[in-house]
């Protein structure tokens, strides 16, 4: 927990100076002010988060982290654990929506095993993390120990460490793990405070029958662990999964070294609510790329405070969204840095 | 006229075969089915349009129209009329906000003057189809004649024919025009039958007297001129403008060449509300890239059943927020074409 601790000690607000010179910059090029919207306050909040009032992206990275569920055994999916580890094999020969994503936009993907429940063979581009062979039960009991739920979240903390010096401009975070929703669920229910029923989705495809019995497993869950809202580790430990710890690490370390995080979905957004309650000073480094399908989210991102910039009805995970999201955010970058001025392009201005 | 008809008669329903193939196929990608939302129904609707199951899209092209109102005597936009010129010459130097964005994407921006109210010097990347320097003030009375409509929806489909041998595999709409909000929510009040208040907007930059100016202005338009709401060359030369007539044509060019047409905010609204009045079969082309923050888009994108890919509040124009769909199209194609299937990957499909 020194790590965690140290890691959010570190996390400074953003830098005031940059914002306003990018703000100064925006009013200033040629076209109405404000006219491009939410791409115009985009570019002011990485200003703030990069430091620098006309920031550019040359190095993204999205990193896709995996882990299983052991809940998964009560059917809360509608699809077989195996399809984990048979989906990481997916994604390190490219043919998965995130590798097709992350080439369109020239994003590095970092696929990593923060605790899928069978051994993975190595890879040059897997990166093992694992915690533990998937979680436990977390409708007999808790799903990890304190133990496993800090190793996540140091887990994540590592991954952005070790590809700091390959560059990384920008961040976005991914998951993949059947059964995910489920925790993501519990977690959104504990931290937002919201009803069971009304942040739990139909996951990859449930029926209504499907639907009711995962509601019941998420309520009998959070009956016998009572999670402690206040501790957000207890939450993790009690209700959550590996990949959603360490992607509140991925979020942290984000914070901690000025680098715009975009998050996913769902299950992105689980782990988002995770950081910000370990250090509510992540929050204006969040980036939300889209309003998932899955109910839950909507929730989490008004808790938050965050507007996503895409609603196209997706609920896939794997950092999809966030693939998306920071093409979005480039060209708000670019509209920043290489548009003309009102001067520069010898443009009148408004009457007076 | 004539050649307008004919090009109307040749537009042809979008090719079932295709679609149903790429329906097929999206249903064999290794994801849960309908996990991509829109980004699926969109790679389906582009096998319609360019009849083939796995389309790809090498050439972009964006067409930026610029045209003077005559209406701007009024007071109607917080910017006055030279800015048309000075943002055309803008685009011609790569420093507006289009040029960044159609760099980002990859794609060929043409500039084209329907009808600005001064003389524009020579320019290898201008393409000159001028009407009339301007269209004549609409609360005095026509906004041009007839003939001049016709004239600046046929310029639109030369400007599309023109291109077609350099290749063109998508193409967004876009405009410049001091004014042109004005007309837009003239259009859209007669086209959809919504009352001009809640169709027009700020435009550039509007205050609150401002507006309730432009609101009586476009009312005693309606009133003088009369538009007949089932004749769109009538409603285009009463209250329309040559860059909206000029983007009619755009719209139904890429309709008759099987060109998916990504249109962008308000004014290319307006201009899709006369193609598709002109030729309902043009709908099923349309791509809506964005909602832009004018009141009346909305209302636009009802009236033609199109769901905006993105929601930004965006109300530059330019064709900014086609940019932007485009390369949401183009991540639609690719996750279609280069994802693997179940079998290929050999993931295992959902539980009995």
């Amino acid at each position: 927990m020194d790590k965690i601790n140290e890691v959010i000690a570190s996390i400074k607000p953003l830098d005031e100076k940059a914002m306003t010179e990018a703000r100064a910059r925006q009013e200033n090029l040629t076209k109405p002010h404000g006219s491009l919207g939410q791409l115009e306050s985009l570019s002011i909040q990485v200003a703030g988060i990069r430091g620098v009032a006309r920031p550019r992206i040359s190095h993204k990275v999205i990193f896709t982290l995996a882990g299983d569920h052991g809940v998964t055994q009560r059917g809360v999916s509608a699809y077989p654990s195996e399809v984990t580890p048979q989906m990481v094999y997916n994604f390190l020969r490219g043919g998965a929506a995130i590798n097709v994503l992350t080439r369109q936009i020239g994003a590095r993907v970092i696929v990593a095993d923060l605790g899928v429940a069978s051994v993975l063979g190595p890879h040059a581009l897997l990166k093992n993390k694992k915690v533990a062979l998937g979680t436990r039960n977390m409708a007999e009991g808790p799903a990890m120990s304190r133990e496993q739920a800090i190793r996540s979240i140091e887990a994540g903390l590592e991954l952005v460490e070790e590809e700091l010096t390959e560059g990384m401009d920008i961040l976005g975070t991914g998951d993949m793990g059947i059964g995910n929703t489920t925790p993501s669920s519990a977690i959104t229910s504990v931290l937002t405070g919201a009803d069971v029923t009304t942040v739990t989705g139909r996951g990859t495809g449930l029926d209504e029958e499907g639907w009711s019995h995962k509601v019941k497993i998420i309520e009998k869950a959070l009956a016998i662990n009572r999670p402690d809202p206040k501790d957000a580790i207890d939450v993790l430990s009690k209700v959550g999964g590996f990949e959603i710890g360490g992607i509140a690490g991925l979020i942290l370390a984000g914070a901690r070294h000025r680098i715009p995080v975009v998050i996913d979905g769902f299950i992105s957004g689980a782990a988002a609510l995770i950081a910000a309650s370990l250090s509510p000073q992540v929050k204006p480094y969040l980036i939300a790329s889209h309003q998932s399908d899955e109910p839950g989210h909507k929730k989490i991102l008004e808790h938050l405070g965050l507007i996503p910039l895409l609603n196209l009805r997706m609920r896939l995970g794997e950092g999809t969204g966030a693939a998306l999201g920071i093409s979005l955010v480039e060209a708000s970058l670019k509209i920043l840095d290489e548009m003309a001025t009102f001067a520069e392009a010898g443009v009148s201005g408004k009457n007076d």
